[in-house]
């Protein structure tokens, strides 16, 4: 802890500004600034997509939060909040080489963040938001992609399916299932377990069981859900099983957790269909601990830590994912796009190194954004053709 | 025209970014963000004035227009106003080494900027307000500046203040008058002229003859005045004359323009007291030329120009005065430090070097920002024991 602060008292921030021209000179100021600046200002104010080629729009993005729901830590506040969103405007540049300024919000009023969000989007060629707290960060991506003609993205919601998506895909070329064959369990259905549902679905998957405090969701819970929930009610349950989680674990083929520690045992596992995957993706400590669901005859195992393998971690998708949608002037960050993405992930693994303890790549693998970058942005142009 | 659209162009924008951790291994991103980003986390929690150690927050500021009043231009929007910004940040940083981020809003409204400015506020250590429209702007940064914490500025009022009261400053040391025996008279008093007519006032200087197109202020026209123009009226025109233009250069010492070009003949310079200063700061062409002014008898004379001596150029103040600022975590910009910034411009040039063609330090010249800076910091805290 000692070790933290210090090197964060050092650092004084994870971003600093670089200037680009240079700016030694009478000439070069009258170039960069007064005079020669009120060209490109009239250049954009005939055409404001002319910001793109003048500006740094092109290639910058904000990382909003309003510090409501900070990691696993809560309502902590829009200063709190600063350090983790330099960290991860940190990660945009180093993994994906896109330049992201943070912007922390005082205010965590549903309307007032859209409006203000709104108003700075001009200056920037897209928007990440952070650590907002469900169910509001839904609502809040949704309006503003809705009214916004730059991508909007939620990474808290959609980072990790679309890890977890790449995971599935390679665990299926591994093993020879098929997606729409599979029988899957998702225990947790807020933010993030109703985005991964959603990307589940729409990659094939038919038969989806998933869980939430209360149990399995069902159509006769209807009147209780929320908006989200009664959304995946749709998707989810087929068959309108009342199942038990143990119950719907037997003969599975896929569980993926995103809830709380230690709820799914050594038996769930050994009930599961053969070739089973277990993504265990509560942090720090997972549904079950990777060594227990292997001895349990899970073949496939993926947790959110770095310490043991096939690390479901969402920096292998926003930097290449904002990367792609930049560099075609994407409107938007579409469900295709995101599984573009999650193929772009899963790609990055040849036949011969893919193995059950190497279903997705090392964060640290520099060949990820760029695949990523160029699924997502042949998805778009595929669609614009 | 071509060759600055070719460079913007090539550019694709002023600003880019760079991380300060080294993110090389699964030991940096643990410090850096997740789990190690907690403990700066729960300690600004705890107390958010810690924002300044753990975070840019203490080298960092907001450079925000909503694009209505764009250089000489005109009303042209938020996306016509980021070269501009952008150029901004780039020389907050070459000058001042303060790390400067343009932020543009798609409103207009008053309340709405306030509100937007307020919220975004928590990630920055100040705020420079750029090109926003007066009288607007004196209402924007009035109220933010009494709402925040932070220092906030709007260089188009007060940056060319600061100069030219450097200026004067230095004009008095070369030519033996005292500030307070002088007679001023300055043409226009929108937000810049206003902001120049305070600052001399509070330098010293005790007779003031302010123009506006309708003539010279005058408490007989208090009724068709706006806000601003009815607080010089506690300051200029001590005496009440009723005087042309003309009339009130007649034995003047120090004519400052904030107005248009060629409203001042030569005959009116001539008819000024001996050692006459004439700042003729309309741009690109002054009040009078410079060498029109010099040849009536003016002995000093400052213009906007780089192509002439003493250029008034804001760059000489804003860069240090938000370093300054930055350093002592100043919670506001206040009349005194903007004094102690025109002092510590002026202190700039040894009793050797002055001359009437050199009243003020070249903008390149590497030794302002840190004087400036430090003149700001003494102020503070000076003002703080």
């Amino acid at each position: 802890m000692k070790n933290t602060l210090l090197k964060h008292k050092q650092w004084r921030g994870k971003i600093i500004t670089k200037v680009v021209p240079l700016l030694k000179t009478k000439e070069h100021l009258s170039i960069a600034y007064s005079p020669g600046v009120a060209d490109p200002v009239l250049e954009i104010a005939r055409d404001k997509s002319l910001a793109y080629d003048y500006t740094w729009k092109g290639h910058t993005i904000a990382v909003v939060s309003d510090g409501s729901a900070i990691l696993g830590l809560g309502n902590l506040g829009a200063e709190a909040s600063l350090p983790v969103m330099e960290g991860k405007a940190a990660l945009f540049k180093v993994f994906g080489g896109v330049d992201a300024i943070p912007i922390v919000l005082d205010t965590q009023d549903t309307e007032e963040i859209i409006k203000i969000v709104k108003a700075i989007a001009p200056g920037f060629g897209g928007i990440n938001l952070e650590d907002i707290s469900a169910p509001r960060c839904v609502e809040i991506e949704r309006r503003l992609q809705a009214e916004l003609d730059i991508p909007v993205f939620h990474d808290d919601q959609h980072g990790t399916a679309i890890v977890v998506c790449a995971a599935l895909i390679n665990g299926c070329r591994l093993s020879g299932k098929k997606l729409s064959d599979l029988k899957v369990v998702v225990n947790g259905a807020g933010a993030a377990g109703s985005s991964i549902i959603k990307m589940i679905h729409s990659l094939g998957v038919n038969e989806i069981q998933a869980f939430k405090r209360d149990g399995i969701i069902h159509n006769s819970k209807l009147g209780k859900y929320d908006f989200l929930t009664k959304e995946l009610c749709e998707i989810v349950n087929p068959q309108q099983k009342l199942l038990s989680l143990e119950e719907a674990f037997v003969g599975a083929d896929v569980f993926i957790g995103v809830s709380v520690a230690d709820c799914v045992t050594e038996s769930m596992v050994t009930s599961m269909n053969k070739d089973a995957m277990v993504f265990a993706l509560a942090n720090p400590n997972p549904e079950i601990p990777y060594d227990l669901a292997k001895k349990a005859g899970a073949r496939m195992v993926g947790t959110g830590r770095s310490d043991y393998p096939n690390q479901i971690n969402n920096v292998l998708a926003f930097p290449g994912l904002f990367k792609g949608a930049l560099n075609v002037r994407a409107k938007a960050i579409t469900e295709s796009m995101k599984i573009a993405a999650a193929q772009g992930i899963a790609s990055c693994i040849s036949d011969d190194e893919l193995t059950d303890e190497y279903l997705v790549p090392s964060p640290f693998d520099p060949r990820v954004a760029l695949a990523v970058a160029r699924a997502v942005e042949d998805e778009v142009n595929n669609i614009k053709k």
